[in-house]
């Protein structure tokens, strides 16, 4: 008799082909998920892989709209980048992956959901908070003893396992030195912090559903060798660890969500707004899309990105990505304010009193240190 | 008989003559301080020039060493940015360059200070604010009515005082698309947070003394188009502007330095640093070098460094920094706690725990929310 | 001839009467503005003062209802305290009084509008701002040399201004040695973090406007003698000042409201909106209720007050408030799960995983302190 | 033959008497450590009530002193106040009492440490993470199920268990209403932020060490019936749950240094340090005394008191604590400042431009969204 229905999230690789069959053994019933947000992967091989290892059912689901727009959208409204270098790529993944695989938990009447993640990692907390937020039994095969004791000795499994750090590190992006020699440049235009259309100006094409023009940024972004890093960051469960990651879309869009952010928001609004953007990094980095606190920070974020609107043009070139320019109607910049040669509605004197008031509590300060020389 | 001395900061260009001019024709006695903080100037023909002007004594004073040591440097243990994009080259320079003209003022009993910085600038306030901060006099033509509506009609001096734009922008970098096709790699060794060495690997040189150090470093990323930004940023005295910035070494240092400083940092001591060195950015933007609050924030900051020590090794080409690798006495990376083949004093079990536990604040809320589905 | 219109923010007393005078004196109309805004004031003599003076309008206007509901209740949902002591009573009617007064400058074409404010204090400040964030022509003459060299000296005048701190000090709440022996016990009713009820248990009498309520907590609570403080304070403009406050009612609203908070928020929400409610002091204060920052942050604040809803159960006791409970159907207080005798669905055993995982980090710190002493 | 040495933390008490007994029954040989932090407790009964258990040995060790001035003291510093309302006392004392049992058990030889903490509270955390962070082996009974399910069902233990609400539950101090009628007034002398003297201004006496100073507070504060809260708070691990705390000498302290702090710390200074008290208030709750944020965060703390300095008077009356002025050599107040009869250093015109400049930013806003009126 069945131990019970199991959705597994299925890569079709051989860590997760090792997983089904041990589940099956267990006496599980298994349905193999597998999710297409974007990767090199070909996903019939994987379908027909799963049902030989006697997946009950195999599901492969295209999520790379919902990936783009409900997942990768805000984390560029947020500038989201933790510890300064690293923009989260997989980490966004994750919540999305997981969301729907407890969606199918449920349709199918599954009793667990279980996934590859290994123990030390922070994707089995990323995994497993989004499912403990939506849904609550899940098996967690390399932290079960049994499990992990019988297969770490498996050089061939620990090796494919260990392909997040491939040998062929880099997928989506060429080595700058090896790049073309000739840049491209974009103009991307943004509508409420996201972007809306990114246009080759030379070529004259462009894009403007979210999923092509992100699909776009990539190809462009990889073509030229852009975001591609080699860190060392601090995982949530402690330690540190190496990572490499390659983000070409991202990264445009990084620099072109910036330049157009500072044009159009008001100088407080940013700061606050870049603290809650480092409080968004830090939460999806550790697996608390679906909390209370990462709901309110994504409310309070789309809701700084209202102006955020405009078109930035940029080129990308040897691994680099240089704003050119930007304009728009929502623009805080005022020519005539800042000219040196039209005084405008602006008197240079009131700068006097402006610095001196400022100055009042630094002469106080010195005051008391007896630093402060009388008049000689 | 004379209105008074007056100590001019004096840049050698037409902006600051005519002000030299201006204040003697207005009755002051005029000393003019010229400090070399590594740009490029003929200083020779600056003290000819304002001893032809009427400078009744004219320092030209070499802040080189002092201002890498005592400015950069903290400034580099902060990873020191304004608004996530901008290094803050000059806004450094300006408390270290007021900081000697009021030590002359007062050497020289001079009742004035004075300076060439207009009155819709952020330079006037770094300059000022230092001054009152340390002594009390200052006269900024630029704000004076008499002397702005006299000479803002003169476009030659109009379009030498524009010059923070010049027509040939950057003078230390080279465009990325005509540096060289060869990367140069360099290590870079660390010491409580600043730079102690910096040795070409190819070539075996290596400088050591601040000054040098750093002035290689802008060499080196200047050679290959490092640093560049066209960016818009907000002043402090409340309006938008457009900058454009080249800051080669400081680039590089800043990369070197968020890399090692990951390697040998506490994750949670991190964010903390992270949020002081936001806050330090913004106080030396604005002219706060010399206040309670930045001396306790760098104060902070340095205590941070303590074990931020090691060696960083780095590729600089076509407009990039790319971190090549890292090693440190007193890195917390633990290969062996984060490999996936041993298991090192970690039970992955514990990973359980930490995640349901984490996971009660959320499960708490769902039930609220009446979202959580019982089990099937 | 005239040389304009002003409408002048008029309080009765003797400081606005001469600058009513003076402004006529100087060839200005003007009207004369007195907002209630709860204040011990005898309005018909105000107004007929006014008349007297010479102004050409009076306008008396009961602000109190869009007071206590648009700018009271945001700070309640904000547990706003300025550096961590003060309420910001008087901080807050500002830009509500400003507002209305700008309001009337349009309706009746002037082309100006005045203040009695100091030019040492805060509240010049928050009038202009909110004036300049609405409308541009501001006379301040307390900063008006003609104005201030020739009432300075005015002893009687002086005396007047100085009443800030009146001799008889507080005029809302009974000193609590003098207060009833017996306590109050009121509850109060939450609903999206803002009191809509409050109830006085034992003779079971009920408020339920916000004005109503809010006067009646400012009733018993100063009968009690709570709220009141004496401290010192750092102004916007850099200087320290002594204040002597009280505010009743506000205080009993900040302990309830603080008290079904907590119940009814998520930690991790709690802490980013502290942040935010900190900022939101602080912009209060300072006078930027009208800007964008501000506006940003009560939106994000009110956000977090979805849930904040249910009743609190006070004393009210010589001075002090006491909670005595709470209750709420969005209350995420789950008996059985902190329970020591239910284990509930919660695993013990899981906080050792907890533990040891947060454990990692301080562990990896110790060894390379060389601290750690192995097993023995 | 022995399973090894455990050091237990005993409190005298029946639940960790139990524990005492069953880590014997498991083959454990049993030292028992009481420490002294100032708790009502006999402690001669309770070392006979542990030998008679049958622990090997008894060390009754008094802390009180390194508990006051090592742990409270820095609280003190920081203002450290958790969620707003909770003082803190209890979370202060466990790294003292672990830091002691960890060296008791290296001076015994002692393969481990034990405590009666429960599996869903806050103690066991602190308890355990200073212990990982001194040493490794922890045995927690009542995470462990042969303990938990044997003991849970025994209504008199777990009545005794669950007396961190004891049916008395104010232990120090009195009802405020039955509290007496004439106030207490002290004068407390701070130095580098930290009490060095309390004075009974009407009697005279005056206490100056640390650990007199502390426990005479606590005596006048809880005569007064100060520092009583009945609150909801939120543990680290997850859950909300009620906590009825009494901290009358904290809460005399905390008002106390709030004042004098606010006295002598630059206005920018304070904000920076607020948040830092605030992460460190967290710290401490959490459980990470011994972690390189916290000791990061004492250390900036520490130095931010530099020159908080100066004597506070208040009176203590019916629960409440007033403060009734303050004096200090390091006063940045400047009485001839913020006076309105002198200028004093301080030309009211410069307030003009401040606040225009000020406002740059908001009429920009305002331009923007098409709300600025212009000059009628």
């Amino acid at each position: 008799m069945s131990k019970g229905l199991v959705v597994l999230a299925y890569s079709g690789g051989l860590d997760t082909s090792c997983i089904l069959l041990w589940l099956k053994e267990q006496g599980y019933d298994v349905i193999a998920f597998l999710a297409n947000i974007g990767q090199d992967e070909d996903f019939d091989a994987a379908q027909k892989k799963a049902e030989k290892l006697g997946a009950k059912k195999v599901f492969i689901e295209d999520l790379r709209s919902e990936f783009v727009q409900e997942f990768i959208w805000p984390a560029v409204q947020a500038n989201a980048v933790y510890e300064d270098r690293y923009l989260l790529g997989t980490s966004i993944a994750r919540p999305c992956i997981a969301r729907r695989q407890v969606q199918i938990a449920r349709q199918e009447r599954a009793q667990y959901v279980s996934h590859g993640a290994t123990g030390k990692g922070n994707d089995q907390v990323r995994f497993e908070l989004t499912c403990y937020a939506l849904y609550p039994q899940i098996i967690a095969p390399w932290r079960i003893p049994e499990f992990y004791s019988r297969f770490r000795g498996r050089k061939d499994l620990m090796e494919y396992a260990e392909n997040h750090a491939p040998s062929d590190l880099y997928q989506m992006t060429k080595n700058p030195e090896d790049s073309p020699s000739e840049p491209d440049v974009l103009e991307i235009d943004f509508a409420k912090g996201v972007p809306v259309r990114v246009t080759h100006v030379k070529e004259g094409t462009s894009k403007d559903t979210p999923l092509e023009l992100f699909c776009y940024l990539n190809e462009i972004g990889g073509k030229h060798g852009v975001g591609r890093i080699d860190i060392v960051e601090n995982r949530f469960i402690g330690m540190k660890s190496r990572g490499i990651y390659e983000t070409p879309g991202g990264t445009v869009l990084l620099h072109a969500h910036l330049d157009i952010e500072t044009f159009t928001m008001d100088r407080e609004v940013r700061k606050i707004k870049q603290s809650l953007g480092i409080k968004f990094s830090e939460l999806i980095y550790n697996g608390f899309w679906y909390s209370p606190e990462c709901e309110f920070v994504r409310h309070c974020i789309d809701k700084s990105q209202e102006n955020v609107e405009g078109r930035v043009q940029l080129s990308v070139f040897k691994g680099q990505v240089y704003i050119l320019g930007r304009e728009s109607p929502k623009s805080l910049y005022n020519e005539e304010l800042v000219s040196m040669d039209v005084q405008g509605d602006y008197d240079p004197c009131d700068a006097s009193g402006f610095i001196k008031i400022n100055a009042v509590r630094l002469r106080e300060h010195n005051r008391l240190q007896g630093a402060t020389q009388k008049k000689l």
